[in-house]
């Protein structure tokens, strides 16, 4: 039986300002990205989102992100391998002592928004992260774009990794997303949506932007929690995957 | 035969920003307060200051402080409970995680500036420090004012706890500090330093600001780092004590 | 003919986090109180609320705050005085340059949050304050609790003033608020608030939580942009007004 | 009789942090880039190095930087156009109304660390900050890189500019600096420093790295305050310029 991971980001509230619908989404995920305080998230939020997921049986993960709270990690910073590798260590930290308070574990950890293209981008900078994981918890499993540069980094220093999907972003030929100011990048329709999914978890394919059938192993699929209808959109993958027969499992460490 | 031990605040730097004199201090202490990024210290001067201290034996400690790096954490900061609870634990995480990077552990837990008096002064406070520190290490040591809340705070919830005494401040008769705004709150001659350093260690008595002889309990005794004679004043103190036929020992969990 | 201003917070957005219905508010008060970065608001959202404002016609403050975005400006700080002149500098200065960019100015300053509280029981605080707008520009108007001490302080240094009464805040007999934190603090009932926007304004009376009727002179209403209703219940006290024969007129440097 | 402008960042501290011999170098310099609190600086910082510029007849600029404390603003930070400008509005308005309070006024920009760069390779940036200084002061000089592309930019939109050369910074035969990864970048040595300088005041002329003789109009000479020699090296310029002839003289726009 195909089995697959749907991971949405959460946890990205600051202080006074809300951002997404965590528990709306929560019900329909198996994995959470957990913002960790340097793009988004703080103390309190960090603590109440790994408690909801927590009671919701959902694997926590760290989401790691640029130290650039007003550009929300969003904007590519020219950190050195070194400091990223001590900025992962920190957060990484900090939200494993936050999911012991709730005796639970971090599984996974997925660099957010710019790092994640940097990271494909730089060798040294997905090295250095996947230096901190061993360094705090060779246990923790890397996500990073399928095939890319940071899960075969991972992968070549001997740690668990999940290659990701998108089932909402239409892929280029050459097994990339189109970027995001392209006409075309995201897939609004859901129902289309969820047949990308689908597709990616029973056959391991995908329709490229150019009409191109292509090849892409999925061990998990990115539920975008910043769409306006992220609940439904959660929803209607995890119905629409199960229904194709696929089993929704979580990732993680204990996976 | 008598023990003590030499706490003093490390890795207080941020960024581009010196602090202290690290390097001069830690051959003659046992304890390092390590800043964990909210009051001082970011992820790279974390990293090279928990390796600094493992190179020497130096117990590894976090010192929690509140979110405020203008400040240096020495503004008193209205923070609840809740949100002093999630602060402390992540702060400790953090720590905890580049310690691990090390292969060296937290011992102990110190909070700073602001923090330190505001524990003293509000039960719930210090209540929520002793609870983080439950929550994600209970084997952590929890450093405190001698005799004060924040100690028996701890001591009532089963943790382990060290009573910090001061060389260089002048006590009044009822145990507390000269606060610093008043006249011979410190003691800036080092001699004099070192003798009420001995006479807390071996005696446990200090002499009050109003020269009262009153009975600290002691055990750990505070290396100011931010004296312009901070190297100086540390070695002092060792010698010092060491001459008085104190042993050094370190407070941490290990210890 | 009675004239009043109606106030409300706007610009409390940062970066990716929206916060308050700025838009759907705007027709309907005559002052904006504009968050300066300090508890809220960045550089982009603080131009965007600036040509909003001098495009509905809405006169512009300066909304200063205590440096605590995550906290949101509303956990005391114990600054001192000459931080808090500096502050008040920076943060009005920072604003008068982006009105320049609208061709617009500051009109009036008043104090966010825990500010707004501490500048009433702490002269010194006050003081600050009213230095600061007498170095930067001494035509901006100083907008502070009715009757409180920082207008007192204001007025006695020669500033324009205002006093801010509040119609969905329930008074007590010595003319302050009740606190939030006690039951019947605020009047949830838009009509009921209606009724003492229109007393204060009109006879400049209100009837206190203890049913006394107290005289309290108003300049300015604030409108709470963060009632979930914030912009009907806008309209309702702009309209409720002006059918009881009162003019809303904005209370800036140029009124 | 020829004339030069010798600029030194200044104000760089932060907090409790310290950096810089501000007052050391302030009595051998025409020009101060002060720190606006985005890269460096606080309220209380530029208020007192406005005080100390003021007091020492030094013209007073702002030195506006990328949102990065602990990166110092020297990591390349992928803003935008509107961002910038916005961000620029800011630190310039912030920085002139302490300026206010001193009764000076800003003469001069000059942005600093990575942005001085990204300026130099990017038009749209290098067009935001001219925009930036037209909407907020008109009369505000700008300072870039001698012939290269800010000054280019602020030239076509009308702006007074003023080029700048590096007395201790050798030239690659392009006008480009040696980047300061490579050897040779940097001349130690005051002596050479100041030859250059003087060559560069009186002629026009520097000696590339490869021995070749360029063509460099320098209006302005920048003192790096983060050598260790800092005072010593400000004071050898100033000496030696005067010594060769060349007049001292702010560049600021009351020049």
């Amino acid at each position: 039986m195909r089995t697959i991971d749907l991971n949405c980001d959460m946890g990205e509230s600051f202080g006074a300002w809300r951002m997404g619908a965590d528990a709306a989404v929560m019900p329909w995920i198996t994995s959470a990205n957990i913002a960790c305080g340097f793009h988004a998230g703080d103390p309190l939020t960090m603590l109440a989102t790994v408690r909801a997921a927590a009671a919701a049986g959902v694997a926590i993960g760290a989401h790691i992100g640029l130290p650039d709270l007003v550009g929300f990690g969003r904007r590519a910073l020219a950190v050195s391998p070194a400091e990223l590798h001590a900025m992962t260590v920190v957060q990484c930290g900090a939200l494993a002592a936050v999911a012991r308070t709730a005796n639970v574990r971090i599984g996974h950890l997925k660099p957010h928004g710019a790092l994640y293209h940097m990271a494909e981008q730089e060798p040294a900078l997905a090295q250095a992260i996947v230096d901190a994981i061993r360094d705090v918890d060779a246990n923790v499993r890397l996500v990073g774009l399928a095939g890319g540069a940071l899960v075969r980094a991972g992968e070549a220093a001997g740690l668990a990794i999940a290659h990701e999907a998108f089932a909402d972003r239409r892929y280029r030929m050459d097994g990339y997303l189109v970027p995001r100011d392209q006409p075309g990048a995201v897939i609004e329709d859901i129902d289309a949506a969820v047949r990308q999914a689908v597709a990616l978890a029973v056959d391991g394919l995908v329709t490229s932007v150019d009409g191109a059938t292509i090849r892409v192993h999925a061990d998990t699929v990115c539920v975008h929690g910043d769409r306006p209808d992220a609940a439904v959109f959660a929803q209607a993958l995890n119905e629409g995957l199960r229904a194709a027969g696929v089993a929704l499992h979580r990732c993680g460490a204990d996976a």
